[in-house]
This record gives C-alpha cells, sequence and structure tokens, in this order.
C-alpha cells in the first residue's frame, strides 16, 4: 500500500470535509454546521488562506488530513508551525500515515525557517501522546491554556 | 495620568525592544540576542507583517504592549486572535493598562470575526491568572500543549 502526502486542493473538499466530521465524532464534539463547513472551504482555499491543509491518500482515496497554519515565536524572533489537527481514518491506522504527514509538516517548516512545531493534544488521547513522545516533543507542562469566548454562546 | 493604548509603528522600535527585554527578565528568559531584535523589527513592520504590536502609552513614554497574530479555529471555522505576550512595564503596574490592552484586543479579535481569544500563562504567574479569571477566560486543563524544537541546540 503506497501512501502519499499532497497538499489539498478545492477538488479534495468533498473527502475533507468527511474526514473532519470523523475527527470531531472521535474527540466527542459537534461537526461543523453546514455554515461552517462553507467557511472551512473558503478560508482554505481563498486568496488569502487562513490555514493549510496536507491530505494522506492511496489508491485515490483520502485517508488523513493535517490542519495547520503559521504562529509566532517573540522569544525565538521566528515563525512557529502550529499543528491544528491531524487526523487518521480509523480503519487505516498503524500505517505509518500519522507518521508520514508529521515528516512532511517538519520539512514544510524547516523550508519556512521555522523554529518549533507546537500542538495541543487531548490529555485521554494516549494513543496520541506516544506518538508524540516518540518524535522527540516536549509536553509544556508549565504553561496553562487560557481562552475568551467571543460568541454569544459558550463554545467548548 | 491619560493611558493611551495604539498600533506600534517602525518609530517606536527602541521602546518596544527595552520592554521585551523587561519581559524576557521577568519570566526569567534570556532576552533576543542582536540578530532575533532584527528579526523581530523585520517581522512586525515588514510588507507582510508575521505579528501584531499594541502599545499603552502615557505622556509620550511606552508603557506596555502585546504581541499578537490569528490563529484558526477548525472546531468553529473562524480565525482566532491568539495573544503571544502581554507585558505592563513594574513601575507602572495597578494603573488598569492590562485591561486597557485587553479591551483593545477583544475590540479588535470582534471587528476580525474572530470567534475566540486564546493565549498561554505560566502556571506561577498567579497576577496574571487572577487577571484572567477575572475576565471571565477559561484555563483548558484537559488540553497538554507540545513543542518540538527544530533548532540545532534544544530551546526552553
Amino acid at each position: 500500500m503506497i501512501i502519499k502526502i499532497t497538499g489539498a486542493k478545492k477538488s479534495d473538499t468533498k473527502d475533507i470535509l468527511l474526514l473532519i466530521n470523523e475527527l470531531a465524532d472521535y474527540e466527542h464534539l459537534n461537526p461543523p454546521d453546514p455554515d461552517a463547513r462553507k467557511r472551512l472551504i473558503k478560508d482554505a482555499f481563498g486568496k488569502k488562506p487562513l490555514y493549510y491543509l496536507l491530505l494522506a491518500k492511496t489508491d485515490g482515496k483520502t485517508i488523513g488530513y493535517a490542519i495547520y497554519f503559521y504562529t509566532y515565536s517573540s522569544f525565538l524572533a521566528k515563525r512557529t508551525l502550529y499543528l491544528e489537527d491531524i487526523y487518521i481514518s480509523s480503519e487505516f491506522r498503524k500505517l505509518g500515515t500519522g507518521k508520514l504527514l508529521f515528516d512532511e509538516l517538519v520539512k514544510i517548516a524547516r523550508k519556512k525557517s521555522c523554529g518549533r512545531m507546537e500542538w495541543c493534544v487531548l490529555n485521554w488521547n494516549s494513543n496520541a501522546i506516544r506518538f508524540y513522545d516518540k518524535l522527540g516533543a516536549k509536553a509544556l507542562k508549565e504553561w496553562i491554556y487560557y481562552r475568551l469566548s467571543l460568541r454569544k454562546r459558550e463554545d467548548s
């Protein structure tokens, strides 16, 4: 089975939205509503993309994706590649697809002169945590992540 | 004492770098080296800024700053305003400057249709934590923040 990692095109929209729904289900979150689905596609493929998408494909089937964008470290005075989501469809796990996506992200980050890659993981997701620890990544346990919701109804 | 909040201009460079050094000292981190100082200025005031700077000024003196940029929530399908640093010079604390900077950031975030504001805080910084809790922000305790250094020498 040959797995290819590739940047997403607008023609991948249907596959991407299916996998985003799968991830929401896995993380016990609500899937995006129709308006959010429209924004997701516009924000990825518009003139000024707000985020980037890498896909993992095998035999023409999209089996995983990574959503990323660039943040900035004022401490290093360098960009950081921030990984917002990484997801492999459940029936295609244990094939090394996550590692392939991750290696490609590291390559992109180095090409863009980033000093770091960063991401968050849910504390019950022990599979993911093992994967990140093996990569040599470090949990920043002295930092607390804060969020202020700007919507009328509180979100999670 | 009238405190004004304003976007930074290139002519504020010297003031900004002084305050950035003060923050590094406060957080027990090394201050930026000369190359990093150059990049900080280029990345803020170049054609495509990698981050944005708000300043707090009184009587022409710069007494605080906030460094921010936009990330993206795939869950909301909206931008997030991410606050990388907020700092008030020690002799100008307890004047409400932090709240003024924060209120301006919320205003900017709403104008840019962000769904959230996010930031990190060091777990020993109880003054900051009290300030954020009072604002109605929430600590995301179920998320662990991970980092992969892409530099040869490990950074903190």
